[in-house]
């Protein structure tokens, strides 16, 4: 991976070149960018690409939105389609949404016949349940409000994409964090020994154990964006009590589940359980 | 006490005898009320009053709230003050006040150049600190808020003299109730043998032990206005751990003070306490 | 249903005939306990049936216990099983079990083997996962003490029998309760307007909604055992919130499951929720 | 201050100057230790100290502990004092026991009466409170568990005393740590601008105000042993939810008391407090 560094000292049109694929098929974008060298940081050169993007003509601004592939399982079969379009799509795995994906192809349908665009969304932050209640929403805006939300979400799209291909000082902030800590406060010590998992949309992504401190050993979720999208953990504590004396049989609690919303995929997301033996407390922590 | 059968049988006169002081040197209000005679309640006969005194001339009306006593420690010297406002304002304690007794007094002076009637607050739903400070606020007032505030502070003296002095269906609500219930979540029954003490701004007015069922026998105040102000319930728990496996010596917890504000004299307060041995949580219940 | 009373002044005959099938196939402990009339409360009257079961000699007690009927999905297709065993097996649902019936048979059949008569169980106090359970525990005891663990199922199975048989003062207590509260931390006031589902091993067997006090109008469960057994309280939370101002979007709490075990079928289980916006707790009250 | 190192090279008798007083009157201890020189760590050149001194012939020993000063504010106006021994016992403030102060100075007596050396114990560990309980519960040790435990504080106050007077690899832990946290479990952010207090035995001995982060700039307490008492803080709160919608006036919580226990001198010690409008919970943390 080139640093931002050897980004500097290229041509113009090797730059553009290095840069080929952050914005989909426009290569016109890191060109214009390419003047305004050198960039201190990661971060002024994304500012930079997108200042270019935003103040394109109406017309250039369409045709560039216009370029972008649709979303769709079907768009998966296209040969056209960019190796970054198919990781992330492929990631996204919009065939989770069972029967709902006839609902987003035909909302698909009539977003693009409304606004001569298609549907442009940064799946690398959202869950497929929730790429459909933003279609739904997004249906509703007029042309205005669209072309900016799609800009938007392309600034997203792109700064993800260039912290793939670049290093160097100031790298933007594209990922979250998120973690759990157990406390033990019938016996006043951290929990050790409890399993966490953590379920997105009912498909488990991570597990871990608490240790000594009463963490995982590492963040559940930590240097890529959190889908926004509906969690669950569950921490499985049946046998955490089995030696304490004032517990019953079967159990008060075998496993805790604590389900919650993710509404920022840079967020810090911390989410402790305080546990005694017939009652938990759970909150968002900082 | 009569009963409201006996006062809607009596004469005009001999009924306004008998309500006598429950408005401050003001025979006429139950006077003129006697008309409207049989009343089905307590609470229809207080509206009936209190509708004599909202639609008195404004001249009748100022000359009735001037014939209020000062709230002072001196009016206490003053052989003219009723006995229901001796008792009032002794039950008050306002030399509680200590240094701001001055601040009061001042005040108060200022009060009366400005409107023209000493200032009236019902002292048995308040603290001295909440009348000094409620004082303090009216004071901003013009005349017409500040007779408006005057009324609804004989509405609550008049009510609370009422219900001494009658009884009868349709009692109107004068008291509150404040209690607690203490859990115990470290092992999963309800915390019996804790005494709670009950501080209003500082001074003990009422204590209890918790029963099997984890609460006072009785409610720390019921069936009189909760007075505005700051209260702190201490929980004593040093001995309530004990023999527990999982505690520090010294203990963790040996008293636990919880504060809190009165802002409603007539409503329902209770305030658990869920203890775990190295936690507590407190809310407002009900 | 006969009164206590009625039961008291039958024929012996009579008596044993009226409370034909508390005990299965025994008509003899009846007719034993008849003599002891007149009983004072419906408890007394069991206690006495009961007394007759425990002393009577080890081939009589023997012989009663092999005339129990085999706990099978099976044994529903015997017409001679009784019309209170039919209903009950049926109510426990043993088919649920799924791929776990065929580990029951066996262990069944192993418990005949080993012990000579019949596994014996309250199935009205048990959910098909603990009946197992208490199969592959009771299994490991000695003919000594699983005599007298029969003997204390039969105790349990016939109080349920004989409370559905005979109405009077002092009836045993054969029923638990299982309630909930919600309270709005965040605003200080009742939670209201909640949806309460409740599973029992994942299945909704009872939902309501809260009212101004923050209570279902009736109790979860009352008046009949809590089947031993593990279950799930879900708070459908994501419009509660709906117009509060520091929420997010998604919500960060839509739906809130607590999952815990019941371990006394005649216990008072009251499990409430302090509802904060991004904190709740829960625990065991009373 | 000089290094380890350096100590590592001195003479021997130079090596004992140099340490003079880390132990009271006994010069004799270093120069022992001397022999095992170079030490890796300042721990191991403790541990070689208190070796010499635990393994001391027991009529040096007592000796020893015999050469101990009282523990008395008479004993302050000694000039024999050692300067460690003065400030130690300063710091203390056996003073502020009022009234208790006469006991001590009985039990005192009594224990040197009884054991024929003075009371020693590392005040630097404790608060007065305790120092009087630690000695009326060792009056009643026989000699040999006493010695033991006279030993056990020596080890301690040398320590605290070696810490002071050479740097090096591997220093002995000798501080503990105190540190809060508050978050707003109604908002769900940290809870800054809050003011924290902390009184040890009802004196105010720290404070600090909430970044935005919801912590206090520096821990309560760091560095330093954490004296067994009795401890609160205190978390102003009024203003914070000034502006909050769903407050009452006056508002529920004003100041939160928070009254706890330390036990262990060198421990980690967080208690944070979630804030909600009309709930909190405070536990002990890690």
């Amino acid at each position: 991976m080139p640093t931002l560094d050897q980004l500097n000292a290229l041509s113009d049109a090797d730059f553009a070149s290095a840069l080929d694929g952050v914005f989909e098929h426009a290569p016109w974008i890191p060109l214009a960018a390419a003047t305004q060298r050198p960039f201190a940081t990661v971060t002024a050169l994304h500012d930079a690409l997108m200042t270019v993007v935003r103040t394109a003509a109406p017309d250039v601004c369409d045709d560039f939105l216009r370029g972008h592939p649709p979303l769709s399982p079907k768009a998966l079969a296209d040969p056209a389609l960019t190796s970054a379009s198919r990781s992330e799509q492929t990631g996204l795995g919009m065939a989770s949404l069972g029967e709902d994906l006839a609902r987003f192809e035909t909302g698909s349908s009539a977003y693009e016949a409304k606004f001569g665009f298609p549907f442009i969304v940064c799946v690398r932050r959202q869950t497929p349940a929730f790429v459909l209640r933003g279609l739904q929403q997004r249906l509703d805006n007029d042309i205005a409000a669209e072309r900016a939300a799609a800009l938007d979400e392309i600034g997203y799209i792109s700064r993800l994409r260039l912290v793939d291909r670049v290093t160097g000082p100031g790298m933007p902030r594209t990922g979250g964090h998120l973690s759990s800590h157990v406390l033990d406060t019938a016996r006043g010590r951290p929990g050790a020994g409890i399993r966490i998992e953590l379920f997105r949309e009912n498909v488990l992504i991570k597990s871990g154990v608490t240790n000594r401190d009463g963490r995982t050993e590492e963040a559940l979720i930590e240097g890529e964006p959190l889908r926004i999208g509906r969690y669950e953990m569950r921490f499985h504590v049946a046998d955490y009590f089995a030696d304490y004396p004032y517990r019953a049989d079967p159990i008060w609690y075998d496993v805790i589940p604590v389900r919650f919303g993710i509404a920022e995929p840079e967020g810090h997301y911390h989410i402790p359980l305080l546990l005694g033996a017939w009652t938990y407390t759970t909150y968002r922590g900082s």
